[in-house]
């Protein structure tokens, strides 16, 4: 089996915006399908680790921005590189709100769903929610953003890395989780929040 | 609520091959995500009222064949635009088939994946089936089709209309579904297949 064959699966890439009670929080994802016309219903996988899927489950609502090709690596790196369980990724921002009170983004998006969860299945290390759209709005004529683009054109190319550093482990740019060691296997997935090799950088001493 | 936004989804295209005994077909869809990394699996939407859901249903197994920007309209067409129900697709062309028999792309496709089904939901237009990737091969570099590729580069634009001819139906170009009336409702869906208005090409007096 070649996982590579994974790779050429198409997604666009999603802000997901949630609200339990006082509690806000966006994250990055880029798996979300319409899966029927009448009524109007999407599926989305959520990591089970995250603060975002603890929030759906709570509240049962959400909202889906399609980020657009204008979105620069700091707002990836701000919504998705970063747990809403340690920081406060909304303070500061004043971001729109939908009918429900839950945030979507204001900037780099060409399109927005309200969500309300019908159905769920839980996968083990990710929750599959399928949700109808309440709501949806269009917010700019820009090109949606694949997650091809993404890789292509908005995430830094890494670094050349100088010889003389020695690697002492592995971090997962995805939740933080570290690997200690100099060499992360080829295989190897984080154990917290799925992610493989690609989602890691290097530790030096 | 503006049904526009959802026209930003980003998704591939793909061809289902499916298999239920001596019975094979193959159709094409667009919505496909990976959901879990480990066991690794997929979640994919399929109308009901299409054969090939009543073959997955049967087996329990398929295989998904990612398209690639070499496809041509006329491929789309053969496995897209015409029912299993109704003409054996696959006479005459020489498919390769995975370890269970299961036809796959053998051009215009860079990757493909042998799956299992572990999980369904009935969502009345569609099944969306979860399944277990069991094999995986790269099958070119090719760069993967995406949906906004296959509307703008592949689907062919309209014809001019001329004002002389009279519109009496307009026909589905998915299902075959004849809509009687010069003019479609904006909001029209397909009542077999659940496809919008732009899915529907005019039939003249």
């Amino acid at each position: 089996m070649d996982k590579k064959a994974l790779y050429n699966l198409s997604y666009g890439v999603f802000m997901v915006g949630t609200r339990s009670g006082d509690k806000k929080n966006g994250c990055i994802t880029n798996t979300c399908i319409q899966v029927t016309n009448d009524p109007l219903k999407v599926a989305a996988a959520v990591i089970n680790a995250n603060y975002t899927a603890e929030l759906i489950k709570e509240s049962g609502r959400f909202t889906l921005s399609m980020l657009d090709k204008s979105v620069s690596f700091d707002t990836i790196k701000h919504f998705g590189f970063q747990s809403g369980r340690n920081v406060n990724k909304l303070e500061g921002l004043t971001l729109p709100e939908d009918d429900n009170g839950i945030p979507y983004m204001g900037w780099s998006a060409c399109a927005m769903l309200s969500l309300k969860v019908t159905d769920s299945i839980d996968l083990g290390s990710h929750t599959l929610f399928i949700a109808e759209v309440t709501d949806a709005k269009v917010l700019s004529d820009k090109a949606p953003l694949t997650y091809a683009d993404y890789q292509n054109d908005v995430k830094p190319k890494p670094a050349q890395v100088s010889t003389d550093k020695k690697i002492k482990g592995w971090k997962c740019k995805i939740c933080g989780y570290v690997y200690e060691g100099s060499e992360l296997p080829k295989d190897y997935l984080c154990p917290i929040c799925g992610h493989g090799p690609d989602d890691f950088e290097p530790i030096y001493e």
